[in-house]
């Protein structure tokens, strides 16, 4: 049976090869440059992970949220520290942000339900 | 039977329930900051209401907009002091706010529909 | 049978219409010049579908974008001049903007196939 | 002797001045419709001002701000409406505004002590 | 004597050089996708310079505005070409685009006046 | 004499103050927020001092990226770990980015140099 995070994650999966087949130079580094920009560096890849996690959530890109909350699960980054994250992103971006902090929430529950 | 305010409602509610209950000393302050910035000041409360609104509208927050139609449908807000408030949220925030005005408007028909 | 282009051209004139009906001078101004505006001038047609198309995918608006993409779908620009705007649209916008690009890329394709 | 709100409104009026003898139309009418979006309707003047004023302050717009804050100050409104006004779009649109907001009660300063 | 368009470009080069310099991975190869997105492709350099206005105008982004108007400038687009392009960029933007396009026009204008 | 670190922070502080002694509840409450969320936690101060620079960065508030940049250099952060931050920034929020990053990295520069 399918849930939200398999489904994100077959869409975006399909959708990505669809575009990268297409051969556009520009998109493909784009596309190349987002796996580098989070592999460690002088940050290690955690702190890294929650760097995009509140970029993404201050701009309000849930699809942006969904990816940094996977990556940061499967970096066995805790509940806590996303919700500190969270909170950060919710101050600085204002209340726009928790339709987001709601939906971030719901997923970071089904992360945590798959593994069960 | 359920229909769109309901759900949005129910769904809000419980999302926000989680969240509090999760005791990020941040964001309950936030939550708590929200409750009380509408409430009667130097402006009343439907003055209020429509400066959340059109902040709303011209953010592009869906899930705010529908928050502050349904509070200003309830103090009795009219719909032509509501289009005017869409209307400046429009020519501030430019076209891309169509999409959104679209979906103001049918939320607030539904408002109206609810009570008939 | 309805499908992804249909759905959404029926909503929008279907609530484009009901938001006119309702006599709000502003928006109904809006609405006008936003047809003006895309016709033929210094630049032609084609050029100012692409400047819609490329705005409105910085701004991350998923109906703006549509909206043009059908336009510029209808005005026989290429698949590769479609794709070449969205590039440069990434290049500005930054990753936030990919979710919108998948988006994009399926709606062109649902466009593509309605032709078939 | 100048001051900030003479220069902001001297530079304001040569370019807007510039752009409309260019003859742009829709330029003029967007002009146009700013203008007579804030005169009486079913919202009173007063409420108009402040709706401008607090969709300007969450989209960090400084200079609309000011004219906004000029605006509301001649209809009289008090500098407790204008901060309630102002606390309302930090709330909406987070710390990020609090530059903003700065400025715009430097500005409001430099209106009262003009007419002193 | 140092203009406007002259300072601009010193403090621009000066500060990219220092920042190449530095040799972020990331940031290099992001400069390096911004000179080839707009070389000639399936569209034209004069096109993909407008699409780097209006996109550049939406987001209001001084610096960039500045870029690509004088791009544009050395591309022959005419002042008339420039302006449907910020018209349109005023008109899905909004109102708040105004002082960015007040800025632009000066700009514009300076830089005609350095070739005289 | 005084430098734009100087310059920056009296200006900051003069106007705070007076803000808060205005006495607006909410605007308080924020201001005190702000100084709570970047404190230890779950996440150490370094950490959420970073990701208060790349949300204030990719959400292009000036003002912002230079309290956060100072609060770093006195956390003993590296240039290199705020070049990464900033290289993130960057490619999330894309070129329009690239003005504040020249001015970050000035800032930057200022900062250490005062030290010297």
């Amino acid at each position: 049976m399918s849930n939200p995070v398999e489904e994100f994650n077959a869409y975006r999966s399909k959708m990505n090869d669809k575009i990268l087949a297409d051969n556009n130079k520009i998109i493909k580094r784009i596309f190349n440059l987002d796996t580098n920009a989070f592999s460690k560096g002088a940050l290690d890849v955690k702190t890294k992970e929650l760097l995009g996690l509140v970029a993404s959530t201050v701009l309000r890109c849930d699809d942006c949220v969904k990816y940094h909350l996977e990556s940061s699960y499967k970096e066995g980054i805790s509940k806590e520290e996303v919700m500190e994250t969270l909170s950060i992103a919710t101050l600085i971006g204002g209340t726009i942000v928790i339709p987001h902090l709601r939906r971030a929430y719901e997923y970071w529950e089904t992360l945590e339900d798959n593994q069960g």
